[in-house]
């Protein structure tokens, strides 16, 4: 048993309890909610469109990758029988024999994968019925006023955002309480799970809504000239569910996988603190802070709303004061439990980082891909001399958005150092973890504003195609606008705290490492913490340029894999347009088979890039070892983070300088400019919303999956070559199989593109 | 003085002489060229305007830099008196007494500097100045035969060549013939030279030429829907001006730059291994080697030619077998070397590597960028919906080609670790670096190869504003589509082996902090070498995040500088083509115009970019010490690699996607398709010959001022924060001056931009 104080632990339970009412409120809302009006029939039956199609989606992917889940907790299970429960595992459960903790171990291990595998599932699955549940109320409530329409969205938004922040803290805490300092077993496991799902939803999540977007967009706005959300195209209703999958499913796990590493790595860090000082302080500490933060994210959602029964307002205003008012509520009591509690201001200071980090990233993001400063506006220039300025001009910009934001990244690697100064690397790791810990403190407010978005979007789309009345679509139209802003701050947020918990991560690895080695009796001086990770011997560089071109690799894998699902959409609304009576508006496109083409082809992809997250690590650290698995994980944190914020802010500024044309500038709608603007944004589109967002739950797989291993990686130094052989083939299987889905997809494409062309 | 065998002082005297007979070789088919024919009236009057502007370029861009290159010269001496001679250098000159050993060193590491600083300039100016000589004349003999015009042609092209071949190994040669085993202490010097004249022929060269080809594009082949090289438009000169500074000046500049790094850290990490063996063939090898590069160029290059009087040919299967020829002989004379004078097979395996290297890369780079091959013909493909798709399609591309080309990179180093398996790291690195000297052996053909694109670029250009007939010009179009297949090769080849290069800097930067880290009495323990540069170690993670960043930052700024000056190119032609007269060709555009547009837009931008190549790793290393410079180093590199690969092949496969669509597909030239591909080519355009190519030399740039000052740095450890305050404000006031640039240049572009609002 770790000691404990009563305070200690009366607190633990305080965290677990806190954790229980931010779900209780969540249930609170809902019901709120869901007391709301659908509106008309010609609504329902729209939002029956997006409901079934996003729910066909979520199950035919959860079957997808059951398999994987099934074998990889059986694997997890038997883990234990190569890498044996480490030393703090057999202190815990001392009344145990051996072989007991063993099972107890591989027990903890697996549940604790399924456990983050399954709530990452219900943040997202809850999270996105809910969405779809409350756009069709938005829409409903906004022909009665605005300050309805906008707390529904909000407030279902803002029920994504506690089971986030509820499930997360409760999960971290309740297997601590179970396991102690045995803790870190289990908790890898955790936060595997919560990854790697997270990672199916972004990918499968990304790839539907920008498939079936790009699509949309291609065949109705740029061929047919027909409006966004004209019900006469076919992929309209997908691209209403991508919306869901996509910004609200996949946003929603990634940010919860997210969180749910940074308290992991937090926590290992923290007992890495308490073997060194005897103090249990550091690892309370981060729980307490979480709490904190639940707390305060309730009070402060539960501010936003309007006046009662006006017409328009101001959404922006009274988020960003349900945000101030939480994060008032976060900087006091941190004080507070700093001075108290901690005894000193250092870990305080590390949190405030976390703030300021993320004030600054979303500064940043603000500045590039705002509306209202130079970057955009040039942007919006170029389209004047056409698409390839336009093109240009967002990739400079991109460009030098990653270098502020990789700087900013830097200057709080460096706070950290400075508040730590003289202390051992452990203390400045754990640091870098507290700010991972403040940065999302707020979450439960961030996911609120990301949800936000796609159910206002939805809303403003059910609006469009049902045909209501022009006070309500302003209505909506105002909502929409707000949730892109409060989507890209979001995904800002994400990023800046990936890369955050993919360093602690990354700390969380050398302190595993060296742990296993010095239960295997490796010399001190060659043990990893000692000897580090020396980018100057080969081996390590050779693991960094393989590290480093892996986002690559994804990131050209689902670009492509968007790519291709859009020419499929294109060519089947083509196919539809061409039915008598469609493009008079008397005959309804079938709207399911683009949904089912979008399904499909997001399928088609998961496995194959989830098992190429999982394999590269494990061949790389098998062949090359544990000093160039370090190297090979460093490369992938700098280069993802360095593509990851390049595509997103470069999509997000094409997205906004086409905002920009529409309102006006330029000629607005329907001019040359507009046209080269709008390529742009199509370019952004996937860049921004999938294969952005894919890294960050990429790079922190890679991550999880290499401190897992390490134990098997060091104890089998001399590994047969039959192993690595296996595994070598492995990868290669799921090159070819990549590369043959590619294929068949291109064969699929050619052969449609076949028979359109014979029907004319 | 080293123990030298008379075997080798003699070897070393035929290397000198090798060097000799290669710039014999380039003045002996400089006099054959000079000798044709320079056509008619109207080729000449086209000519001596192409020539007036390139000139003008060159002797502006000279000005430009020649106070920069005072101060650091001025800085080189008196460096001396920070960082005092070597051990080796005292050895060297013991007849002498140290203050004058001092004088010595400090003039050595001066004239080094200027040098190759000199060397390059020349490669770049007389290179180009013969591709200007020679452009016409292929235009004028192609009236009379396709082996003529070829001939001239590549004889010219090899005149380049040769001068980069016989100029490296002379300055390489006659330094170490000098100095001895003070070598590195002017070796240094030499390389940064050449390397820091080339950043600017790359900078100035790319923008130049990228913003008359844009610029020309936009305005005339999309906007008055005109041909390429048509004489009404203004900045048709400008373009062909632009070849020759880019491709050719540029370029030339480029791999000699490249020639010379390589030799200069094979002798620095021969030099090591002198020390650890005893033996001097460490260091003779490489130059040995080089030697019979220069020679097999010279027998190869030979003999590509035609048959006589033959009206078409295969150009690309004559220059193949030139290479060809070159690489037997090279491949056999290494095999004697190596077991006569070596007894060894190590150094011939990793010199056989680096030739296996360039093979690789090409075969990569022609399977991403050339038309016979999926993902060109995928691009071209996705043309059919659009410019949006195109891009996406080049950019998955790009992404792809990247990580394949970092895993050929991974690969030579992982054959240098096995080469030299269970050796000290001192060998690997040594390995490192013949494989990159293998790499380049061939520089005679490659550099001819190059500079034919240019040249029958421009001979195509002058035969079609000249008008000349129909045979002629098809002898010409076939040069100028082989020009265009050598170019891309040539521009792999040089990527591949800056990485090369760049990384065994790296490796002469750890061997050069330790040795003077030993020199200081540092202990054994606490040298870079033993500690190795700690990735794990939060400085190193600082100094690696801001290293990766580097090259985004660059590529932003000179993306944005084509955007902008392409702008101005826009607004003056549209202004032209008012004149009354000139669309109906009665009136001759004013060409100056443009051509002097490109030349202060591509001066404005040289020195910021320069200093921030300069300034960032002394920032560094004096903020967070060579420990974070070393992490530093490495994040350039990886990141320089993968972003100048993506650029590289991008742009090469949006090139020849519009090509295949030219050639007849989709719809051929004037089709929806082609106008897609043409947006992608000019998206492409910057990235592949501005951007991309100068991270080439911008890698080494700050590889060599890292290993330059890291003495200093490590002296002054507790350096004066008023230094670091000083650099830090010159690093901002460069910061704020680029900014500024970017205003101004805007505001210009405003200003013109209202003018011709005006006007109408």
């Amino acid at each position: 048993m770790l000691e404990t104080t009563t305070f200690e632990m009366i607190a633990l339970w305080v965290v677990l309890g806190i954790a229980l009412i931010g779900l209780g409120y969540a249930l609170f809302l809902r019901r709120q909610v869901m007391a709301h009006d659908k509106g008309s029939t010609k609504m329902i039956e729209v939002w029956e469109a997006i409901k079934q199609g996003a729910n066909a989606y979520l199950s035919k992917q959860l079957k997808t990758i059951l398999p994987f889940i099934i074998v990889l907790t059986v694997a997890l299970f038997f883990s234990v029988y190569i890498v044996p429960p480490s030393a703090e595992a057999l202190e815990r459960f001392s009344n145990l024999n051996p072989d007991q903790v063993k099972m107890v171990i591989g027990f903890g291990r697996a549940a604790a994968f399924i456990l983050g595998a399954l709530f990452s599932l219900m943040v997202g699955q809850f999270g996105m019925r809910m969405a779809v549940q409350a756009n069709v109320r938005v829409a409903a409530a906004s022909r009665e006023s605005f300050d309805k329409a906008m707390k529904i969205s909000y407030r279902a938004g803002t029920i994504t955002g506690m089971l986030t922040d509820g499930l997360g803290l409760f999960g971290g805490t309740i297997i601590f309480l179970v396991f102690q300092k045995a803790a870190p077993d289990a908790l890898l496991g955790f936060g595997f799970g919560g990854t790697l799902l997270a990672l199916f939803m972004r990918v499968g999540g990304g790839i539907f809504t920008k498939a079936a977007d790009v699509g949309a967009d291609l065949v109705g706005k740029v061929e047919a000239s027909i409006p966004e959300d004209d019900p006469r195209n076919a992929a309209v209703i997908a691209d209403l569910v991508g919306d869901n999958v996509g910004d609200c499913a996949g946003m929603a796990a990634d940010i919860f996988e997210s969180y749910e590493v940074t308290i992991v790595s937090g926590l290992i860090l923290g007992l890495a603190l308490v073997q060194l000082t005897g103090q249990i302080k550091w690892i309370i500490f981060p729980l307490l802070v979480r709490a904190i933060g639940v707390f305060s994210s309730i009070i402060g959602t539960y501010q936003v709303r309007g006046k009662k029964g006006q017409k328009e307002g101001n959404a922006m205003a009274s988020i960003n004061k349900g945000f101030y008012t939480s994060a008032a509520i976060c900087f006091v009591s941190f004080a507070v439990l700093a001075h108290f509690y901690m005894n000193e201001w250092r870990a305080f200071l590390s949190v405030g980082v976390g703030i300021i980090l993320a004030i600054a990233i979303d500064e940043l993001t603000k500045y590039f891909t705002g509306t209202h400063y130079n970057p955009v506006k040039e942007i919006a220039r170029s389209s004047q001399t056409g698409s390839a300025t336009v093109i240009l001009s967002g990739l400079s910009t991109g460009f030098e958005s990653t270098v502020w934001a990789i700087l900013v990244i830097a200057a709080t690697i460096f706070s950290a150092v400075l508040i730590y100064w003289g202390q051992p690397v452990a203390y400045v790791l754990y640091g870098v973890a507290m700010t991972g810990i403040g940065m999302l403190t707020l979450t439960g407010n961030n996911v609120a504003m990301d949800s936000f978005g796609p159910i206002s979007d939805n809303a403003n789309g059910i609006g469009e195609i049902a045909g209501l009345d022009k006070p309500a679509r302003k209505i909506m139209a105002e909502l929409d606008a707000v949730g892109n802003t409060t989507k890209a701050i979001t995904k800002g947020v994400a990023i800046g705290s990936a890369v955050i918990a993919a360093v602690s991560l990354f700390g969380s690895y050398m302190t595993d490492v060296t742990k296993v080695q010095a239960q295997l009796k490796v010399p001190e001086a060659l043990q990893l913490l000692t000897t580090g990770i020396r980018i100057s011997t080969p081996m390590v560089l050779i693991g960094m340029l393989i590290g480093g071109a892996l986002p690559w690799l994804f990131s050209s894998l689902t670009i492509n894999a968007v790519s291709r699902a859009a020419s499929l959409i294109v060519i089947e609304v083509r196919r539809q347009f061409k039915t008598p009576g469609l493009m008079e508006g008397k005959v309804k496109p079938d709207y399911r088979q683009a949904v089912s083409i979008c399904t499909g082809a997001a399928q088609k992809e998961l496995i194959g890039l989830a098992l190429l997250a999982v394999l590269t690590p494990l061949i790389v650290g098998l062949v090359f070892q544990v000093e160039a698995l370090g190297g090979f994980l460093a490369g992938a944190i700098l280069s993802g983070q360095l593509l990851a914020v390049f595509m997103a802010n470069a999509g997000g500024a094409w997205d906004n300088a086409k905002k920009l044309i529409e309102d006006g500038l330029y000629g607005g709608k329907g001019s040359a400019a507009h046209k080269a603007a709008v390529c742009g944004d199509t370019v952004g589109d996937p860049l921004k919303d999938t294969s952005g967002p894919a890294l960050n739950p990429m790079i922190k797989v890679i991550n999880l999956v290499s401190v897992l291993a390490a134990p098997i990686i060091i104890q089998y130094k001399k590994i047969s070559p039959g192993v690595i052989v296996f595994l070598v083939l492995a990868l290669i299987a799921v090159i070819i199989s990549i590369w043959y889905s590619k294929r068949t997809g291109l064969k699929e494409f050619h052969q449609v593109e076949e028979t359109v062309k014979q029907d004319k």
